[in-house]
């Protein structure tokens, strides 16, 4: 941390800087320059303490942090890749994985179906919803439990594992049931409530980012869960929010080779609710594999026009076939396999 | 909902919109324009139907909403304005309301301090929060039960009413017991869990936008403490996030009057959280009161260079004092009072 | 400017670090931290020299800018306050200056007509556009020449000074003749051939904010006028680009207490651009005021129904008139006059 | 276009909105629902007027746009896809070209050693800055005429088709004759006394996407230069503005799907601008060329630690070779060559 004085601050206050670092643990180093007196903080914890401390002291300019405020899903501290390893899938490994299916389970027929279309074309994992947060109260709001006892019995038909999403921290451990991933909603990534309840349970996690949130933040997140002894945390990039209206969020597929750099945590994509029209799905998937992500979320129904949440970004089984197809030659001209 | 067929789209690709609408049970007007088919749907609820439903068919160009997507907090439904009656405090009349007081509760003798000097100055209700959501899991969380504690004590001692935020759907009715008005904080506007147990608990809240939440959203949040039967809705402003890296956050202001012509709720206006500087607070909160804002949401400290939390967008009780004879100058000058 | 190097960096590293700066004539500090080494540059110019210089070389993890890079519109520079002489108007003193007027020159019969009606209600400088950088090529693009004739006469008429828009870097000199004050579009804030050649003029200047250019960028801007030796820099802000679409742009109120703090120059307000219609603009001007600008620039047509551009945003003549009368007593609140 | 009224607007509100579209030569068709009216504007060019000109009447709730606003860079307008011809380089078809070149040029020495490296590489055309519009007027602007000799001299040397940026109106003859094609700067999008001066030169251009600007106004914006009669227009996505800031720019790769399904125009992307980091720009490359990219324009500088603009987003030419080889493999993989 760089504590930047005022120019023509007085000792006095200087000295109040460095008293004040000094019953926080940190050493100091003193810069004096030509028109300021620059202090740098010393210490292996300035990530964790708030700049607030030496900024409202009297002749400060300004404290600039250096120290990122995330610790335990840096790169830093674990050098190897995180491998999470789901009922036989591997996630964060060469293999690329495709989690699919349709946005919310909507009926016994309609989830086996989807199950059976998206294993057949190759995806390892099956995406569905139980607990559907809906912008609007009036709308369809998933169908809870009974989705959950859906799910569980996709799972024994077609053996794929289940990722799905859970909104409150008190029933982690009911979904859980059902579900060998749980999902963390982009409108959940600082529930911090929810998060300790998931780090809690051990049980692998895809984390979603806030589509307002910096990667920063998503990776100090991230740190939530970690610090409860969870290791399994999925990063799923969906896109962010931004002025451009031609798709419903802006997919930062920058975010890929950030977080391979800075964090050892597995990172998917989820081109479907960023585009928000399954006529951008197919471009958006292969750019994200080309990136280097490893692993895709996709929305599959059976008959998207007859879906009750989020048709218009669903792929039918046709168009995921033929996806499939496609990714595993960019997947392969970039040295993985799907 | 009005959708654009494609130009050339034929007969066939029409009639599956129009049989579409009839199922939803909607009317239909068909437009045949030179180059395209317009269908414009009717029906009081349309603001409640996904437009993909029509989006996904073949032909079809755009979907177009006309109708709002909330409801209860509309103005169309109810036009006078809403009341909220706190312990011998009004929101949302004549009178602004000052809620101030520390961003957390550190000890009682911090607390109590706050209390009496933002009370002499003016303010008539006491904010300070127990449960304080981080966004690293290193930092200070609050003092969480004691703080709920000390929060009831200054209630006795100076007989404010108290604000404090609620993080967990399962505490709601124990925080209730300390605190005469909840609040949400601006991440978990959309914790529609959380949202739908304070409807059912009845109680006064202050719902903070979320900080990349679009004022239509944050009306339809509104809605789902409204639709559960609790019509103590009180909107705060506390600025959303943009490229802008001056502030912590860029006040909307433009949302007062955008809100107070939409909407029947309060809207009050933290320009703490907002500018991130206690230099820049005064100024917004002259500019909320001219805005039209029904109060304002301020931090206080005792001593903001010994704050835990948000030191430095903390005012101390001397800057606040003369901020407070300010406002009721401005207050006068757009005929009201503080 | 603060070099972090990468945890582990070795000797010749930092080495290579030291010999740059000192390439550049640079002094520095070292802070040889438990973990990792950074070197702090010392210099009164470092403001101007590009992290990259520091960033590219191997074993460096970060640089960090201390210095802001405007130099000649900071405070640090100039201590008082500009005043800006027009015709016997003075902008950046106690008395705020109101700007009004159409958004496009017309007709004489309009232009005539507006210049009375905003002169009587109490403005002092009479707006109108000759030029007028419209989104799309088959908009009305203004009278241009015959434009600038009008407000030559309107001027002549009025005895009010004017302000209208430049867009070519080469025809200053003759907008210049016609004009009192130049304005500079939010499109072209960083068309620095034309702040450039404005800045040789010597003009008084109106330089509105790219609407989505930070407080950073726009005074960096303005350094591009002030360094031709021009000092009769006005800023105005115009609202800023953000995903909230209930208003054209976001009113960036903030800016103006974070500009009176950084800089010596007088800062004005357009809330008829960003706003976007003209329902809001009074709460947003009013506001505007309490904030501490030095003056509006506001939208005014004889007959809005029938105005050729921007007719939503434009008050009638019996608005502004009750807006000015409000305003003044805003101004007052805050120690100002109209 | 589509005039939603107010509940409750009488019939003389609603007859004032049918008489201005038969002003305006527009056809009407009126859709009479339960709580209001809705009148749809039939005709070709509605996409081209105002929505205020209707938003303004009295009784109007709102106005919503349905024809979008550009019109010759529509694909409605023109089918096939535009192919740019360059000095026997093809832009457009289903070779994907490579543009790369140092962001400045700084010397003939540093330009000539660029240019033979990048063509060895395999890159087709070559680029470099001789007018640099910077943030800073203290920073370096280009070698301006000196640059342009020094790009003939390199284009003779080479055989390679030149692109370069031009910021002035008056200059875009000059600049062309050193230049096989034009490059409009991302801050100079909307400066459309240039994109006019560009479109009536005839000359290929390079249209920087705007950093907040929509795809929207980005294809209206090329409607200015194709409506002078010049067709050879090139978009460049290169990053847009948010609140993210681990990267320079967020690059938004969903607008290459959303330009090849709106606009016949050819789109290549410049992953090292968004970036403004060169661990990042293969990553970006290779998605680019996966989603759909006609070309890409990549920095590259013999020795980028001495680049005088730039250098961190710069690739070394070794970097470069190597991109250049897996960018082959993911070309081939979405059925294209480079």
């Amino acid at each position: 941390m760089i504590v930047e004085m005022k120019t023509g601050a007085g000792k006095t206050q200087v000295n109040a800087v460095v008293e004040k670092a000094k019953s926080l643990g940190l050493g100091v180093q003193m810069n004096m320059g030509t028109d300021k007196v620059v202090v740098a903080m010393l210490g292996g914890n300035t990530g964790q303490i708030a700049t607030d401390v030496f900024a409202i002291l009297p002749g400060v300019e300004r404290v600039t942090r250096i120290m990122k405020p995330y610790k335990l899903s840096s790169r830093e501290v674990k050098k190897q890749n995180t491998l999470v390893q789901v009922g036989g899938v591997e996630i964060g490994g060469d293999k690329i994985v495709v989690m699919a299916g349709p946005c919310a389970v909507e009926s016994e027929k309609q989830l086996l179906e989807a199950a059976k279309q998206v294993k057949s074309a190759g995806a390892t994992v099956l995406r569905g919803g139980a607990f559907k947060p809906r912008t609007s109260p009036f709308s369809f709001q998933g169908l809870q439990e009974i989705g959950l006892a859906l799910l569980a019995k996709a799972r024994e038909q077609t053996g794929m594992p289940i990722v799905t999403e859970v909104v409150d921290p008190h029933e982690v451990t009911m979904v859980a049931k059902s579900a060998d991933i749980l999902q963390v909603g982009s409108r959940n990534m600082q529930n911090f409530t929810l998060l300790t309840s998931i780090g809690k349970s051990g049980w692998p996690v895809v984390l979603k980012r806030g589509f307002s949130c910096t990667v920063t933040e998503w990776l100090t997140a991230a740190d939530y869960i970690l610090t409860e002894g969870n290791p399994n945390v999925i990063l799923c990039e969906r896109g962010i929010r931004t002025f451009e209206d031609s798709t419903r969020f802006s997919l930062d597929l920058s975010a890929i080779p950030v977080i391979k750099k800075a964090s050892h945590l597995p990172v998917i994509v989820d081109p479907s609710h960023a585009a928000g029209h399954h006529d951008l799905v197919p471009a958006l998937a292969k750019a994200a594999v080309a990136a280097g992500a490893d692993g895709l979320l996709i929305e599959v129904h059976p008959k998207p026009a007859e879906a009750l949440v989020d048709g218009l970004q669903s792929l039918n089984p046709a168009e995921f076939t033929k996806l499939m197809a496609e990714l595993r030659l960019v997947a392969e001209a970039v040295g993985r396999k799907i």
